[in-house]
């Protein structure tokens, strides 16, 4: 597979709890190109749970978070016609999320695949379902918005 | 203050990542009836980064998701004219999820407060605020179902 987005974001605003690869404690989740949409893997631990068996709904929504603000800086590069990890990646945040919980979400290797619905210069909306085991568990709807260096600095 | 909501989930529903009292690894979040609403609040670590100085919105997402849960637990209780404590707490479920973020949100103490804007047999839709320093930061939006007993066997 290729390399994640979040391999390229700039270090500074690469401490994300869910997708930060310098954040020691946090999920990295990783996000990647995969044909015309985007794919975001991951194992849940036993200790994510909702009711027993389940896994826990805000995990559910940080993967869904995560995958959409890195869908996002994707398909800003495929827009712009950039290559993935030719530069530093854009740095997206959520203005808005929304999950719907279909079924309960066994404690099983989580795909998370997303999708383009809109994309201006103001904001990207990204839609996204989880799939366990060929079943979509949960769908998600996200806007983003790219970060502007000037409003993002620490 | 009151004994939190949590405190009274069946054992078998006392796992949650969010807010099981018997996930050793969890957060424990804690939902109190407070006024005629709900509160629940949290102090984040340094780790629960988005971008550096705001809190990762999926810590948002999961803060809200299971303060929701617990305020339609206790709803169902005033509704029904039960003491919280009195019997285990009714175990409601995130049906849909929908937050809003409005501005970062600074790493302090924060205070998730809660409306019932629905009671109905069948869902309970909760409103939500979280606050900061006395700004609201960011809205949720949930619609919770109860678990039956029957469906809800791990």
């Amino acid at each position: 597979m290729s390399e994640p987005i979040q391999a390229f974001y700039p270090d500074d605003f690469a401490w994300c709890y869910g997708c930060g690869r310098l954040n020691a404690g946090g999920y990295h989740f990783e996000t990647r190109l995969w044909g015309d949409g985007t794919v975001t893997e991951f194992s849940p631990a036993k200790e994510h749970t909702a009711v027993p068996g389940s896994v826990y709904g805000g995990l559910i929504a940080s993967i869904i978070d995560c995958h959409s603000t890195g869908s996002a800086a994707i398909f800003a590069l495929v827009e712009r016609d950039e290559a993935i990890g030719s530069g530093p990646a854009p740095r997206f945040v959520t203005a808005h999320l929304e999950v719907d919980f279909l079924a309960p979400t066994p404690i099983e290797p989580l795909r998370v695949v997303g999708r383009l619905v809109e994309f201006t210069e103001r904001k990207v909306l990204v839609d996204s379902e989880l799939v366990v085991d060929g079943r979509v568990t949960a769908r998600g709807h996200a806007v983003l918005v790219q970060l502007r260096d000037e409003s993002a600095t620490p």
